[in-house]
């Protein structure tokens, strides 16, 4: 990238990034110009870190593109929007190839064509690591955004999108096996992006993304609702594929591990999957892509079959060192 | 940092940044709301690391945030838009005081209001050296964008703000002098917000805020519109402010330096003032606020009295080791 330069290299990057529909001013000027129809603007801003949230030896340019990008699109989705526009900024060694840049902005574009969604803009800078931070824009075409805090007692919790399958995928790539199909959800996740706008249409009280793990981020909803959660462990069934990956996890094992590996725990505490939850009043007609797993009581906190789950239940950032002082047990992240 | 974990680190912010009167949904759900009344929305996207645009050691916390935000607010207004919300990706090391976070939250909030904006979201996460990615939303009301590429020739080249005072406090920080007022200007430059829309407002052409060099910068609007632009040094001539500072260092010298210090060097090629720069129609009446430096001529390039100038240009973030092979030697960056 060196040879480019800064300035070649957002010259670049332009081509490789074409516009959207809603593009009015795209990448090369002060800033970038976007339509807002609703009137409103729905911002999210989320970081992808090289060594914490990806691997380069694990992840092509274009699934760290991807990751990066449906990280932050699901984030408008999830308040009940149509993700519009991303901003992406990205610092990057010298060394770093060209075309690792390219397939980067391939990744980017594709998942963004993904969600209805193109590039509008960023920065570059230099830095010993990558670092990508993805701003995503989206409008709410007259709808309300669905917050965290308005699931009640009675209402359904549901899902749409895969869960368990990132963290699965993590945990057979750090023990060496990189055939599995699980891997590659690991590397980009497929978030549900029109279930979002979808749930909102049919009056979802709640949403949210899972992207620190269903019971941490459900945690999320009940704390800003003043709610209890109670999930079924049986409409959280892990699947053949999971339940696959275990096995084949604790035969390959060399033996340094004295318990077998918990499918359940990837489905409960596992992120990075980017699935939707949301909470709908009883009676909902969900279209089949919504499970029901569980239902909103009054209290406080998440259970699963009326009990707290003693796994690990989510990520901090900042305590990822202290494992001893805090519940939160990081399971997922690629520094974990 | 570590004691307050993401999630009380969230909540602390979200106590010391209120919200505008324009935030709909705020900080601590998956995205922010902001008002649009437009139904366009103005967007950039900047970088601010440690070692490379600041230095712990010469800025506070508070100063930090203020030049972050400012990067960030200024380049809305430089497309005639009224900078409207601010998102901050900050990644820390995990032994970052709390107080440091909070100095960073109120210099955020206090640039913010300068500009009548207010952050509204934004993400946490782990680094080695302080990581901040400011994401600016603003609003347009009504004005068509000013872009960089409609100068035409004939048009008169204008500035607002201060010119070459980020370089020249530069200069003196490294070169050990703190007490100086310019320095105050390194630390945290004081961009004419209001003047971006007021320049739309008064039919600029073209505009652009001098983020790299006024060369430099002039440079990308020249390149966009296709045009020459040449300043008259007369107009530029650096004030008693520069002129000390550059005779102070030269006194102070410890004798390493073979030329004087050209404090018309500052002026044209230093950068992170975030003055505006705009082009306007010949009989344009300019407020007294607006200085008049040259004129858009046909051709290309950006010249000083006819000439091209022959000192440094701007700054290139990704050639910035290579010195004999790019003739724009970085000038400015605590990194340079």
């Amino acid at each position: 990238m060196a040879a480019l330069g800064e300035f070649g290299l957002i010259a670049a990057l332009s081509r490789w990034l074409p516009p959207g529909s809603r593009t009015l001013v795209g990448i090369g000027d002060d800033a970038a110009v976007l339509a807002a129809p609703d009137g409103r603007v729905v911002a999210s801003t989320d970081f992808l870190l090289e060594g914490r949230h990806f691997r380069r030896e694990w992840s092509s340019a274009a699934d760290v593109g991807r990751k990066a990008a449906a990280r932050s699109l699901i984030d408008v989705a999830a308040m009940g929007a149509v993700p519009t526009g991303l901003l992406v900024a990205l610092a990057a060694p010298p060394g770093l190839p060209v075309d690792w840049a390219r397939g980067l902005a391939e990744g980017l574009a594709a998942e963004c064509a993904r969600a209805g969604a193109s590039v509008v803009g960023g920065d570059t800078s230099r830095a010993d690591a990558i670092v990508l931070v993805t701003t995503v824009l989206g409008d709410l075409a007259g709808r309300a955004p669905v917050l965290r805090s308005g699931a009640a007692p009675g209402n359904l919790v549901a899902v749409t999108g895969r869960l368990g399958h990132a963290a699965a995928g993590l945990a057979l790539l750090e023990a060496g096996h990189t055939g599995n199909p699980l891997t590659a959800a690991q590397r980009h996740p497929e978030p549900p992006y029109d279930a979002g706008p979808q749930a909102a249409d049919l009056g979802a009280t709640a949403m949210i993304d899972i992207s620190d793990g269903l019971l941490a981020d459900l945690g999320h909803i009940a704390s800003a609702s003043g709610v209890r959660i109670d999930l079924s462990s049986a409409r959280l069934a892990p699947g053949d594929d999971l339940l696959a990956a275990a096995l084949h996890l604790d035969r390959t094992d060399s033996g340094s591990t004295l318990r077998p590996t918990d499918p359940l725990a990837w489905v409960l505490a596992g992120g990075e999957d980017h699935a939707l939850a949301a909470t709908f009043r009883p009676g909902t007609a969900l279209p089949p892509r919504w499970t029901v797993i569980g239902e909103v009581l009054q209290g406080q906190g998440v259970l699963v079959d009326g009990q707290p789950w003693t796994g690990s239940a989510g990520w901090d950032h900042f305590s990822a060192g202290s494992r001893g002082a805090d519940p939160r047990t990081p399971r997922k992240g690629v520094s974990g």
